[in-house]
């Protein structure tokens, strides 16, 4: 059996009991590191390490060693994974919930073809935490993604998206670009030699706000401005979550820390909604939800 | 301090440790019975009933006794709740996350209003453990609620906006109506007496079918048709869950059983989702993913 466990979005005790047996039962423990885990690895103080991290899940909560599954061993491997799940129970830990990103999908996919039996375990996920600024889940449109602008790659395909949401009313979630364990430039360059990777990136607010103000300087349509009421998150679900509610340009001044950031361009709100989002608004701000 | 602690979607072994910490140091703990409780309440033999999951989770899980608080006594006493919470530790729990449903948004306001503080501890909800049928959450358009039709009420403003979807490409979650502790139509003309309430009713698939194929006859504008594929769903995260990918047409035909049940109506498809579809799909089906 594959447990397909979500760890939810703050730290090792937003796995629920449901999940946290299934690791009990497991012979063998997986933990992914490629789509989101800065969040789970680095704590309020910015001390603690994801080895660190892992050292509490095992010793404190688990009781069993646990292997990081980065994105090289989950797509190259996985057959073994998969292997073993055949003959004795594996749990595969993820960030947030198990269908936030598409890799998961991939596994269960692949656990199917090979007759591996699968259980998820559910949790909370970026998709449906941000219900905690007040904004209604049912009144956003399609979510859009952004990525690291480069000197050459500026892709903007996210303006039409954004534009249709908002003609509409809607409200539009921006997931904002994780970079972990990229190949470096000159390691892709070279035949030889052990791979060297980037170091992780994560896209703050205010450089998401930046990427969207330019292309709507290019794009002229009006889709939003800097004066477009938005909402900023920074480590949402986790003790020191930061929410605040402002135009684009309020927004660009906020300095809101830590990874995991992500930000939702506000359509027409409802009067609660509008209530909600008040308490966020800047000079009000830095409460917790 | 007031805790909203989602309790997931199955049964009591869906709370969080984080949530489960939080009753346990809570004074006082409510849990919410009116916005979908019936999943809770509900085993997969229909046996076991609301008070024995009470129960069960005073006895087993959380060591103290828990206050019922259906849609009356939210809407009624919120301000005791709230005002118990200013000098003590109360935890108010709600099945899926705390921020599915509107009221649960009034809560918080009112809340903060009276200077409580408040902290949500988030779980799983319908609106991200849906991406258990392989469709990506991202790809979702505006989310459609459909409510009971009756002799004389048979509003369809979800037909636009599922056409809408449509067009773009988009999936359409549906929620299905749920109606708990109404109060009957003899109770609400009478003056005097007890409140008398009409029998809990949840819309289950194939109800929702025949409404959504009624209104695409009435309007005709081929915003979907009877081929066009869906997904259903019964039970969403619970052990037993039930899920189905076929057309509309094959879905009447299934008994998806006891509740919940929610409907999704599939927009384009990445090669990644259509093969992960392909494992609901009919004469496949049964398997929990």
């Amino acid at each position: 059996m594959l447990y397909i466990i979500g760890l939810g979005l703050g730290d090792e005790k937003d796995i629920t009991l449901r999940g946290l047996e299934a690791v009990q039962k497991s012979q063998k423990v997986f933990i992914e590191a490629y789509t989101s885990l800065l969040s789970f690895g680095i704590s309020s103080d910015g001390l603690s390490t994801l080895k660190e991290m892992y050292n509490l899940l095992q010793e404190k909560l688990y009781g069993k060693s646990i292997t990081v599954a980065d994105r090289e061993m989950v797509e190259e491997k996985a057959d073994d994974i998969l292997l073993e799940a055949t003959s004795s129970d594996v749990a595969f830990l993820v960030v947030g919930d198990p269908f936030g990103a598409t890799t998961h999908t991939d596994l269960v996919v692949r656990a199917k073809k090979l007759g591996v039996d699968v259980k998820v375990v559910h949790n909370a996920s970026v998709m449906n935490a941000i219900g905690v600024c007040g904004l209604q889940l049912y009144r956003y449109g399609e979510t859009v993604s952004l990525p690291f602008f480069t000197d050459t790659w500026r892709p903007d395909s996210f303006y039409e998206k954004i534009q249709r949401n908002r003609k509409l009313g809607l409200h539009t979630l921006c997931l904002l670009d994780i970079r972990v364990k990229e190949p470096s430039l000159e390691s892709l360059c070279s035949y030889r030699g052990k791979k060297q990777y980037e170091p992780p990136r994560f896209m703050a607010v205010s450089v998401a706000i930046e990427q969207l103000l330019e292309v709507e300087q290019m794009r002229g349509e009006n889709a939003y401005t800097e004066d477009t009421t938005c909402v900023g998150f920074a480590r949402l679900g986790s003790e020191d979550q930061l929410v605040v509610a402002g135009s684009m340009k309020q927004l660009l001044e906020v300095d809101f820390g830590l990874p995991l950031h992500c930000l939702v361009i506000v359509g027409d709100t409802h009067p609660v909604e509008e209530e909600m989002l008040d308490f966020y608004k800047l000079a009000k701000n830095q409460g917790q939800a």
